[in-house]
């Protein structure tokens, strides 16, 4: 495989995902840090050659650049037993990804952002009239992954799969957005399983 | 292949794109009707069967339950041309398709369903105040795919894949949104080229 470059700020949970999935895959991955809070992924040099989105992670595989975590976990994950084998549940793996993106980050991981980096104190008036929905849309994602964990160890098909690595990291910190986890008993015993999987790492 | 049911509505660009790519494949595709408007999915009987996140669409295969539209294209696409042979390739297509529920659904589709379906004297204040930020991403998302759709005919590879699929909906429809088709003159030659696909069929 060529050379893997992790382009990321260590705060963010998407870079997280990309290390925890390469750890528990033994995959060598340097590391190119940014501070998102200074604009680092704004600059233009960042928007010509690694992201036009202005975003990380990006995943560098030699001279390639691939933006989008759960794409990056895609590529590193080829072949391995962390994308499932059954057509059915590969689909199934992919759908809670998806889910993660649209109905799981916008609200788990936004809240983290705006109340642990930039302060509740320097928020707009904007930001602050979105908490009560992003509130009610996160609860509702961690409900969701509640129900279906009390009735299953992993996501899908049975065992540890990419779609449990995607909703590991900001699952995991959701504390520092105001959700509790004690809500969500059967998330917790998840989340212990995960942590005791073998080449685990934590977020730094 | 197992029966194909979709569980849909055929206002939604997420519907549409399961059965575009159906019918690009040549695969028959059952339909099955709701009404979003009156709250068809959010009731308890689709909650316990078809979908707990309340959404549609969702792919139905045999007695499996598959939500999340590029899920469910992807399934439909296993094993097909539109799903590209090469790593890198077939992971920067799911980085579109990524892309394409964080990035672009959330502002231009989002802003269609207000304009055109709920109606802009009937937002609420929350939701007007949203206008804005959303027109930015929406407007955002769309140059970045037209300054991509200049350089090349589809979004990767040299070819059609699941990634022109997922982000055809929606663009096509976005003057319904308040967006500018001719301002995207690269995305109005990448529409005309998916709208001449063999087997191509219009959104209802």
């Amino acid at each position: 495989m060529d050379k893997l470059t992790l382009h990321e700020d260590p705060r963010s949970g998407h870079c997280y995902k990309i290390r925890l999935t390469a750890a528990l895959l033994g995959l060598p991955l340097e590391r190119r840090m940014y501070d998102i809070m200074r604009g680092d992924t704004r600059k233009p040099e960042f928007l010509q050659t690694v992201n036009a989105n202005g975003r990380i992670p990006v995943l560098q595989i030699g001279k390639r650049f691939l933006p989008e975590s759960n794409a990056a976990c895609w590529y590193l994950a080829e072949g391995s037993k962390l994308i499932l084998s059954d057509r059915f549940e590969r689909a199934d793996m992919l759908r809670w990804m998806f889910f993660e993106q649209y109905n799981h980050e916008p609200n788990v991981a936004t809240l983290r952002f705006w109340l642990l980096f930039v302060g509740e104190g320097n928020l707009s008036k904007f930001q602050r009239d979105q908490i009560p929905a992003k509130r009610a849309g996160g609860e509702a994602a961690l409900a969701m992954m509640n129900d279906h964990l009390a009735q299953h160890d992993w996501l899908v098909g049975g065992k540890v799969s990419l779609a449990d690595i995607a909703l590991y990291p900001y699952t995991h910190v959701c504390e520092a957005g105001g959700f509790r986890l004690r809500d969500y008993p059967a998330v917790c015993g998840w989340l212990k399983r995960i942590e005791k999987l073998k080449g685990y790492v934590p977020m730094d």
